[in-house]
């Protein structure tokens, strides 16, 4: 099986550098960062019935949802996607090798190629994903950074995961919005334009903004006031404030036009203003009310 | 949960060097490799029920063998361990906490720290562990450079793995047995040696002698003549050809003094001399018979 992947990924245009090798071996080996970089590394796994219902999404979307939700944690510290590890366990029956092509075309988007894996039989489906990026030394940019009189902005509307997983539940087949839900995207660009503009804090909504802000709140030790909450088209407040796996950035700046700046230099949609960071950690509003974290959890502690 | 297991990682002697992040944040930031080296990365699954019986050893031991599997990858390239990422999903009944306490044993042992993870709820156990290694530039050992002349030699005899499970199975309590399967060891130092010594191909007895020699021996287009099986105390001889899971290094080298002269500066056993290496790929003989590649593989293809 590891020899078709091989033969998957070789029509792929990442090919390793002279002195590297992917595959084949007990391990891959890499040349290191350029110098002045650190290494990020990050880790996700997707379990069919646990993070994915294969009724309604197909093996590959399992296989993309968990590579994208690696790359998505490497572009929430600003780093540059560069490799990953991919182990996939499934039913034989399921389609082992669909399940890795989903996480491929993942990887050839991102240009972040797979260069190792393992494959087994398990009961259930499930794909782990280890990610690698590289950073300016020093630059990564963490949850616990955000200040009092910080702007908090995202990269985007939020929600049309949930109401693409909604749709798919009513049968619906409205590609653009199930689409979002199936194939989400990783904001990399973006996060590397935050970095740049010297944003203090940023985290990627995987679990629901309202999750995700106290998560970055708690970090930081402040408080925020939202003002507002952008919904996706197609989605509602509830799925946009704690539906999950938008993967859209939270970003904590002291200099919004900065940011904006730094996002159209690379040609991007511009990031929307949606709040402030206060200095007082136990004012947690939303739109003026109190916020109660909500979003998605595993059922495990 | 993640709170959890930082706690349990903060009572470890292994510590984030000045600007790295461990845990805490969508990813880790680790600094690069000195100079001079290149990185090492594989990744390796534990599967219950299909790589381990619950029944037999405990979800500790399972997230024991996941590391070590990984660690022994990285030891089969001549690399030193650097750090691990692990994904735990289980039922919650399980105990994903000892899971995860048997895979920071391991990382303690080698001092080779769990820098981030991921914990799901899942149907069955699994654990996914990615290593990291870092390796001198252009040295690491691969399977692929095995030379006629070269002389083949393991670290150490084989089969008590494979034993163990039988013991465990038979409810027999050989703890000097059973250990073998519930807790194998990594060869590091071993693979480190070697690499030093010159060692033309290495690679780890992880599906069995038989399996694995003779991927060696695709790799490197060459035939072999292994003259004797060591077989551990309490093994048989098939379980030392095909039992797997031992973890055992089988190297391929041009100066087999030079092999011995590197352990013995290091302290270690010295390696045993097996076989030779032979130009003709077709010659694959285990003690004078012809030998069909046997071992533990996973049906998947």
């Amino acid at each position: 099986v590891l020899e078709k992947i091989e033969a998957l990924l070789g029509g792929s245009t990442l090919k390793p550098a002279p002195g590297e090798r992917w595959f084949g071996d007990d391990a891959a080996v890499l040349q290191a960062p350029p110098e002045g970089h650190q290494v990020v590394i990050c880790t996700d796994a997707a379990v069919a019935g646990v993070h994915c219902d294969l009724e309604l999404v197909s093996p590959a979307d399992l296989g993309w949802k968990a590579a994208i939700a690696s790359i998505s944690d490497l572009a929430a510290m600003g780093a540059s996607p560069w490799c990953l590890v991919v182990t996939v366990a499934a039913p034989p029956a399921l389609g082992v090798m669909e399940v890795m092509e989903g996480a491929i075309d993942a990887a050839t988007v991102y240009a972040c190629p797979i260069v190792g894996g393992d494959l087994t039989a398990a009961p259930v489906a499930m794909v782990s994903v280890a990610a690698l990026g590289m950073v300016p030394s020093g630059r990564a940019v963490l949850r616990s950074g955000a200040r009092a009189g910080d702007v908090l902005a995202l990269t985007g509307e939020l929600g049309g995961s949930a109401a693409g997983l909604e749709a798919l539940r009513s049968q619906l087949d409205d590609h653009r919005v199930t689409l979002r839900h199936r194939r989400p995207v990783a904001r990399v660009t973006e996060g590397a334009a935050a970095l740049r503009s010297g944003a203090h804090a940023m985290i990627d909504i995987s679990d629901g903004l309202s999750l995700d802000l106290h998560r970055m709140a708690d970090a930081s030790g402040v408080g925020f006031e939202l003002d507002r909450v952008p919904v996706a088209p197609g989605a509602s407040r509830a799925h946009a404030l704690a539906g999950g796996e938008d993967y859209e950035l939270l970003m904590a700046t002291p200099d919004f036009e900065a940011l904006c700046h730094s996002f159209a230099d690379d040609g991007l949609e511009l990031p929307l203003a949606v709040g402030r960071i206060v200095a007082d950690p136990g004012r947690r509003l939303v739109e003026g009310a109190v916020d109660q974290p909500s979003g998605w959890c595993h059922d495990l502690s």
